[in-house]
């Protein structure tokens, strides 16, 4: 024990994933090593106008690139892999180790944003054991999950080992025969583990998830049934889903034709690597589709979450340019929607529905399963790994709690685990666990054209809810309106006669140059008169954004764009006084 | 048989509440009369920037004003009277008829806007029968529901008896003790009723809506085993939760601090009216309660659904000014999210827990049921009126469809319902019902300043998505920039430099006044000059916004403010040609 506590704790620090559902990304590090778990992103809520994805702030990371050793993706779900395009940008990870599948997608990934020959990508295979440094090797092992190809890791470390789920659901019947290696785990725990980081998604559902064969013979019914086409939504990723739905198509005697980007993508590597065996004929390109009879068909489509761009979300819109609903048509939901699509879900199951097809849904319908392991799955990682420490991951506060009750009912003792936040710096010796600190644990926002400040968020926001006022006007040297301004309004509502509008904003900007000249004007001895047209510019821009909410009793974005006019004849050129404005504004100014 | 059919149809037109929960509003229509019954309104979705409620298009009403008899409120809920207000701005609605508690909380609403004597409320009790023009006899039927004092309304009109359900479940241990009055739909019945209009809301569930006096045991037992401070939110119209709330609190010797606008009018109004019978010492304002011990403290809040503004929302975000929430706080969800409000709801949670208080929510809690009848309860509605004719109503368009399959189920032929929209005219005669027509049945957005027009949201989305760009310049009557342009971007991210930008923009500017100046100044053999400042304007405009999407590789929103110079000198004043903008923009021009 004295030992022990002499050597340096091992630190581990998430950025993403913690009081969350997105963006996971784990930090291990001892001493002068790091490696990284995962480095996912997260999509946005309704509220991020504008934003593509939301990554989590890697300041940390940049900050000690000097310490990377590696990184480890556990499956190649987008919350777990899709994060590392971008930082690859920001960062060096010298290699990353991953399953074949999710090491596939990211070649993809690298290769598409032409990073390929940023970092070496390894497959590694069960119980493959991977030193990734002097004080850290990871040993993989194989577990269930939505997505084929998933692991558990067991992370070797000099304080002890620590296991690290990744996503898991414990499914005794595996579509692809490959078994939880609940040997593995137990195996650990007869030696000790120091600490076990579990999956927390569904610590508040009882019982066990149930396997992803159990969806078979509903599915199986639903087809035989189908009179007419079939349509087939369900998760790309879920490639034992896919796997299903291909199995039956070929026992229904039905062709598949694969629609949405990322299904065609993510069935092809499965293919490739074995993890979906299907011959050749079984597929049909969309546009072979047309003599081939309704009841033979079966179109697999992206869309089950309703998402505005994928396919199944454009044909109930009428907008896919080759499929249309038909009346006959029967589509069905393999999926449910995740909080947050509900909305977006359902209109889109009524669209489909409206144009006449027989749509199945729901969640009694027994044609969804979860990819991740309720509280008696949660119980047996814990009774199988038997960890001295518990940090309970992957789940948003109330879902962390819970499996921390969960644990404390099978005797984790609870000043044995701890509920942590994105940058909790969690340090743990062989015989302590605690918080010692936080590294920045913000988020970055990116749209098409790059990454968006919060100052651009919160012009968004007011420009969403309020619209904009834009007025250009011109002052000359004495302090005098040089023309009457010019007014535009944009999103923005007021019963407020626009003559009038302009009458007082003439005349707001009248009194503020009388009664307030003198602040921006400075007859200055050897250079003639400077003016601080920013300051100027800041002030009448307050002044309107005044007159503005008290007149039209709303509240829009005012934007100034103040004419500067020459110098004055007879003076020297002089220098405008540089004024640093309170926020910062993307803003070109002459 | 021969006789009916010379007989005009009676009409029903539903203006709102078809393929959407919310704003339920139905026109009754039989020759020159108008009946209205309900007028609610909805909630906005995410994607309505800065809206604050949604109103029918009022249109056809409008048109038909003079045709208007009367309103009839079912019962209390905004998504049945909170259009009202709006709606007599517009037309006139002789007088109303409903609830002794939905007509107590609509004279409140016509107040607090200025409208107490633009209509004429009057109350009305079970069974009682109400002419309200030549055709139109409408008969009030005690039902349950979620808000004390609803009705179902029996439509005597000359073709016949047409039975509006209203919201319904079917509770046979109400809370207040007032029970269907199954026996009038029994009678109904039994002299035959034309058609039937009912609530779909659950036709999706199976089974029976439990009572809403299965909640009580429930929170008895929560209440007990809480031992600090209690808060409690539910929905502020769910007369008898509050009832049962209050109740308990008695019982288990807590007083109560009612916190929320909405929370404190319905009690005030449900205790006046006798609804909540509850001695005042049960009450303690909230500044009271400093002395109070925590464990002889509820606190009953608004919240229920995490609305931005309600209380507990606040109380969650350390934004209310009075209340903190403590450790050892207990904190109980007696609602359950409606679809769209989940994530606001578990964040709450999650923020609540976070601060230390226990939090209890949940389906299986027993702590919720919802006000609207399961299929059960709709097939009894069936059974027990016996309609010619169905129509389901007050639902999304897979309830509708699920409660005409239910309908089918009881003995309802297909060829007697009809799955309908809003703006449907629902022509009915003595032994048929069909589709005959549509009016104009839109929404109205309206926010604080009001009714916000398409365009206006066009112009959010696209300044929420994108943000905005605005360039002011001048340019002389020789088709020359007089200045250089002035540039602000606002709410738009970019990589390129700003100098580079406006270079790109004056040369865009300059190369379309090289090229196409002829097109917009033309000289006028009598007048000079005339130039077409409005076509020059929205050409620029067009030109930048393209040369922005390419070169940002963002589509904002831009704004062109052009200064146009006074008339050259020794040219008369030549009138400036009017341009019809292609998209109507709120703007004005100088």
């Amino acid at each position: 024990m004295t030992q022990t506590t002499t050597k340096p704790t091992l630190k581990i620090i998430p950025l993403g994933g913690l009081h969350e559902i997105g963006k996971n990304t784990c930090i291990f590090e001892y001493e002068e090593e790091i490696i990284l778990v995962d480095a996912g992103l997260a999509f946005p809520t309704s509220e991020m106008h504008g934003i593509n994805i939301v990554l989590p702030d890697m300041t940390y990371l940049r900050e000690n690139r000097h310490k990377i050793k590696g990184m480890i993706a556990t499956h190649g779900h987008e919350d777990h892999i899709g994060g590392i395009p971008y930082h690859l940008k920001q960062f060096d990870i010298p290699i990353i180790y991953g399953p074949r599948l999710a090491i596939a997608l990211l070649r993809d990934k690298l290769e598409e944003a032409g990073l390929s020959d940023r970092t070496t990508l390894k497959t590694v295979g069960p119980r493959d054991i991977v030193k990734m440094s002097e004080s850290f090797s990871v040993e993989f092992i194989r577990n269930t999950h939505s997505m084929a190809d998933s692991f558990t890791i067991a992370i070797h470390t000099p304080l002890g080992v620590v296991i690290h789920t990744g996503d898991f659901k414990i499914d005794h019947t595996p579509i692809d025969g490959e078994y939880f290696d609940l040997q593995k785990l137990a195996e650990h725990g007869e030696k000790g583990v120091l600490c076990l980081l579990s999956d927390s998604t569904n610590s508040e559902v009882p019982g066990m998830t149930p396997s992803e064969r159990s969806v078979y013979p509903n599915l199986d019914r639903i087809i035989a049934q189908a009179e007419g086409r079939l349509m087939i939504t369900t998760f790309a990723s879920s490639v034992h889903r896919v796997n299903i739905i291909l199995q039956l198509a070929q026992k229904h005697n039905r062709k598949v034709a694969v629609v949405g980007r990322s299904m065609l993508n993510v069935i092809a590597h499965a293919r490739e690597l074995g993890y979906i065996k299907c011959p050749d004929d079984v597929f049909i390109p969309f546009k072979a589709t047309r003599n081939l009879p309704d009841e033979k068909l079966l179109i697999l489509t992206t869309g089950s979450q309703g998402e505005t761009l994928a396919a199944l979300t454009r044909i109930s819109n009428g907008e896919h340019s080759h499929i249309k609903v038909r009346p006959g048509d029967t589509i069905v939901f393999s999926a449910n929607p995740i909080p947050g699509n509900t909305i977006a879900v359902v209109n889109t199951i009524d669209r489909l529905m409206i144009q006449g097809a027989k749509v199945i849904y729901g969640r009694n319908q027994g044609i969804h399963v979860s990819g991740h392991g309720a509280q008696e799955e949660q119980k047996l990682m814990l009774a199988l790994t038997r960890p001295k420490f518990f940090i309970p991951v992957h789940g948003e506060h109330r879902m962390l709690v819970k499996h921390a009750q969960t644990a404390q009912s099978v005797g984790v003792p609870a000043e044995n685990m701890v509920i942590i936040r994105n940058g909790d710096i969690v340090e743990l010796s062989a015989d302590s666990i605690g918080i010692g600190g936080q590294v920045s644990s913000g988020i970055e926002l990116v749209d098409q054209a790059g990454i968006v400040h919060e100052h651009v968020m919160l012009e968004r926001q007011q420009l969403a809810e309020e619209g904009v006022v834009t007025v250009a006007t011109a002052i000359n040297w004495e302090g005098k309106l040089l023309t009457p301004p010019e007014i535009h309004l944009r999103g923005v509502v007021t019963k407020v006669e626009r003559s009038l509008l302009r009458q007082l904003i003439i005349r707001a900007i009248e009194r503020l140059l009388e009664e307030r000249w003198c602040d921006f004007a400075r007859a200055n001895n050897s250079q003639g008169l400077t003016v601080d047209w920013g300051f100027l510019q800041e002030e009448i821009e307050s002044t309107l954004q005044r007159l503005i909410r008290r007149e039209l009793r709303t509240n829009p974005l005012v934007v100034l764009l103040l004419q500067i006019p020459e110098q004055p004849i007879g003076q020297d050129a002089a220098p405008i006084k540089t004024y640093r404005r309170r926020r910062s504004t993307a803003s070109v100014t002459s």
